[in-house]
């Protein structure tokens, strides 16, 4: 095996390297996997262009990367894992101890070690690195039809799982997602899935728009001139639940306005830190429950099992791929929202 | 019997006049009810400064008032009362049918009757009238022992409830609640019944802080200057459930900011309409749900309950009480918060 | 219009005759309604054998029926209804003040009157009579192209609908019904409504299996000599809920039996009363919730619209219609499970 | 370090010897425990008697033990944990990748290795003997103020709390509980911690009664001549909750006919397997909700927490200490309950 490992490495804004680094012991408890595919995120993204995401500032060399899986090259000590074993990787190590654990929320862990993110000092690197560490809880085997390339998004489609789960039931309703990206594509595949009766995906930019469409959007609608029609289907037939993905105060404002009383918001874009122009009093008067949905939690291994049975296609999302010595021009690439759903790493 | 009312009308910005109208022929399926006791409320005090509360305007007289109690003195037809009775009036009239009604909401009743209420044309008048009309259904005996007074404020105690009922299960935990008005006052109440091991009341200022410690607060928090001692507060022992009261942009970022990951935020404060500055980001980033709390169910009956088995004291928020006629007084003395708490108008 | 009402009295076991007597002054707050078509009910049929049903005992001539819809001829004081308005009529009249009733389960209200119904002394009165007694909360309106006969059987579909809503969210689950009558064949319509992924329905006889399997179940099971079957198919994949609708120990302990741990048994089946043998054990070892289901309550309004567009087709399930004049003889034939699903009265 | 450690191991009915095993090297990832206390449990005792508890038959010598604490002595490779440390030891293990586990109910885990049990075969090795093996997960650290004999109840009062979380939130209501040996009383004593207004012991023993006394029982009830004093006080004021503890067919049928219309019975006792006559049909008349309660989750960190701020006094249910060596005695001792509560063993 090699003695080194070749990781995308963030040292500033838009400035991104493939460095070369050695291998350690690999400590016992963990496993060393060699990377089978990355998908690329909208925070890989924003690191990527403003070495910062949120609140979170990049201060020393972090190696991105939290969509991933691999094959298990090396095991230290003993682990319910072989080498040989294809694995989708779960970025995040929860403590199982905390308040948050307890409450079957880990998400929320206290302790919460998460791949591929500045949120800590020293931070915890990601895993676009040809070989990475990782412990056996975060890896979940899959079969051999599963590729690692779909493998890779079981970290996205969790995220939308957790979003679904965050509405309660939602079978038989109505609901609207803004936002058509990939955390709002696939909250569409993941709601219908959940027997959502029909769903409309909205933005303002006309390719994603259209890929709804071909992915099985209910109704899609360009809410680029404002949300005049929105209101006016909202009136026929009321939502009961929307997504807001778009981490922007228009999509978490028409959010709150368009969904009828006692309606529910789900809430998973990444707004601006700071204060952001809200309808807050419209929470009261309809008596919303807005709802904040944070990362994913057990849903990561339903993810999986998603994917391996069919039942979520979400290859049908990328559209490109790279190989993960190009990192630094897939990344620009997926910035490209013309051109661009989902960029995807490749071993080679 | 008399064959005129005399009732608290409004005609414009403090234009408050007591009216005389004739009492007409009482319809099947109604009762006729004597006045007993009236609470002024915030939104009565809204109305009375500016002809409007939030988005609902008055453009005809409104007879204000709906926190009201009285004596039963005629019935259209058969019902389950017999003159005499006295009662505690639920200004809520629900039809039973709706979306809303069926999933157990019908303070989301889409056809309610709300009595005192310009937000539907022609308004719904009020009980701030020597008689005044009700259905039997809103109307809940009393024992003997519990005052008119009293009664009156079973609708504010029901709000509370209603309010802490959203917060889900509060038992041992730990909460904090932004205004010391009288609903702050009462979810407080409300909140240390339903077994809240710990709550905080947070104001700008000292008398109604000084009024929730004798209520038994079991701490205060002047915020006048900023929320930097809850911030240290809240790092020691996080909160859990924040409640919003004071329905100002303020205490809305300062319960979103203060509330634990996966903390709850329950908000009845009445917030201007329109775009208000809010930390929406921290609704995903700590997975908070945010519910908003609008009016009451079933939860009136509770509070005849409660009050009528002494389990809570609303008598000890009555900072002045002052006749019906005196209405227009009554109102100008209520919105002065460093004499007045809670303001009751009685029959004489 | 007629002074004289037509209604199917029983007198004792197997002793129903149609008894005339005379329409008495309607009561304010009452509307009075014309037969239009009415459902016979397995508690009508045990009723009918036995002069009892459960612990309630006939003391005293009684009137059958529950399942009931008709035409609002006249009205007692004001309504929200005109006379000839089409209805199906909610057998139920709910006090809405108990604690049942203000917990939003007002299938348990400690006042309830149920038409039809020797559970109290004196007896209520059923509607299987030309021309009867309801308030109007009991009348929802029905559109033109619904037929009493389709309105009638709005009452089990809300059984049916309550019983799902008991099982709590169903969607993508796997599911099994013990009992193929009525009953159960709607709990297998609503549960297909509710996203129940797979239905299993099980009896002991072929007639209504096969009846089962027209109506769409996903596979159906005879159970008449043991559920080996049953039990393999449970272990490569487990049923996550189960439904008793037959009301026999053996059900109860089929349903018990077969679901997964942390597993849900819904019991609607009226089982004798006294001591069952039943694999209690079980429900502690696997952690089962096991939910009684009594009746229903808002559904039946919920019922009523799914009938009006045609989301269920309740009319399926309809084997004969007989004239109400032939009561006696309809009971006899909905007896017979080998001839009879459903049987249903009419008005001429 | 000594070389051998010696177990408490059962061999057949009343046939438990202390055996010395030579102690193997300590796999990666395992802590190596110096027994600090062990708490006999029914099911220990169950196994002692019969050499079989419920449907599980021990085969091959077994030690018992699944209550248990100590100080961890040796770490197989890296571990959140150090030599020195005082711990209390989780029985359970669970795998955190099922789909019980997904779901928070790890309790339910389909790969769950528990200590001290003989549900699995080769049986799982429990904790009474004076060195035993765990993974890091299992081992609660515990402050130096609290001694090894409350650490090991930390388990007993796990399995309570969970049944108390079964419940749902039981703020202000009124409880009952069958059977007043150590579960019913730890019960009882987390039913008042979470808010439960008046919690009736009952049982058909008057020792025990008289310990659930002195141990703050809002009330006893002795059974032993049937339950006619439980059904005139239910009468009065219904019960909310009962929780049975006894694993009695009597203990079940008077939970269920107690508990009010849309009340909860909690099933923690363990009955006979087989055929029980049981009440069944009361829980479809009434909507009981009967749940049942096996082992505990994430409590098992709770009860640590709980002991440690001493909000519950598990050592008040402590009649005896034994040493290790003499497990056979104390078991015995532990059979007599009209001496024995709780018999804890010790170090030395």
């Amino acid at each position: 095996m090699t003695s080194t490992a070749l990781a995308a490495t963030l040292f500033g804004p838009e400035d991104l390297r493939m460095v070369e680094h050695p291998l350690g012991k690999l400590a016992d408890g963990m496993v060393r996997v060699r990377f089978g595919a990355g998908g690329i995120c909208g925070s890989d993204m924003h690191y990527f262009r403003h070495a910062r995401t949120g609140d979170f500032v990049v201060k020393s060399p972090l190696v991105l990367g939290h969509e991933i899986s691999g094959e298990v090259v090396e095991i230290g000590g003993a682990a319910n894992l072989k080498v040989g074993d294809r694995v989708a990787v779960n970025p995040s190590r929860w403590c199982g101890h905390c308040v948050a654990c307890r409450e079957g929320r880990p998400n929320l862990c206290e302790n919460i070690y998460f791949m591929g993110s500045a949120s800590k000092t020293p931070h915890m690197q990601g895993g676009f690195a040809n070989y990475f560490e990782a412990i056996p809880a975060q890896c979940v085997k899959i079969p051999d039809h599963v590729s690692y390339q779909a493998a890779a998004l079981a970290e996205p489609l969790a995220v939308c799982l957790h979003a679904v789960a965050r509405a309660g039931n939602i079978e038989g309703k109505r609901g609207i997602i803004f936002g058509a990206g990939p955390i709002g594509l696939l909250t569409m595949l993941a709601a219908h899935r959940a027997g959502m009766a029909d769903v409309t995906v909205a933005d303002i930019a006309p390719a994603p728009l259209a890929f709804a469409t071909r992915l099985g959007a209910s109704h899609v609608e360009n809410v680029a001139g404002g949300k005049e029609g929105l209101k006016a289907q909202a009136v026929s037939r009321p939502y009961d639940v929307a997504f807001e993905v778009s981490g922007t105060a228009a999509g978490l404002a028409s959010a709150i306005g368009i969904v009828r009383r006692g309606g529910v918001v789900v809430q998973i874009g990444n707004l601006p830190g700071g204060q952001i122009p809200t309808p807050s009093n419209a929470v009261m008067a309809k008596e919303i429950d807005l709802r904040g949905s944070f990362r994913f939690g057990f849903e990561f291994m339903n993810a999986v099992e998603l994917i391996a049975d069919d039942s979520v296609d979400v290859l049908s999302l990328v559209t490109a791929e790279r190989p993960l010595s190009a990192a630094p021009d897939a990344l620009r690439l997926a910035l490209d929202r013309s051109q661009s759903v989902k960029v995807v790493l490749t071993a080679n």
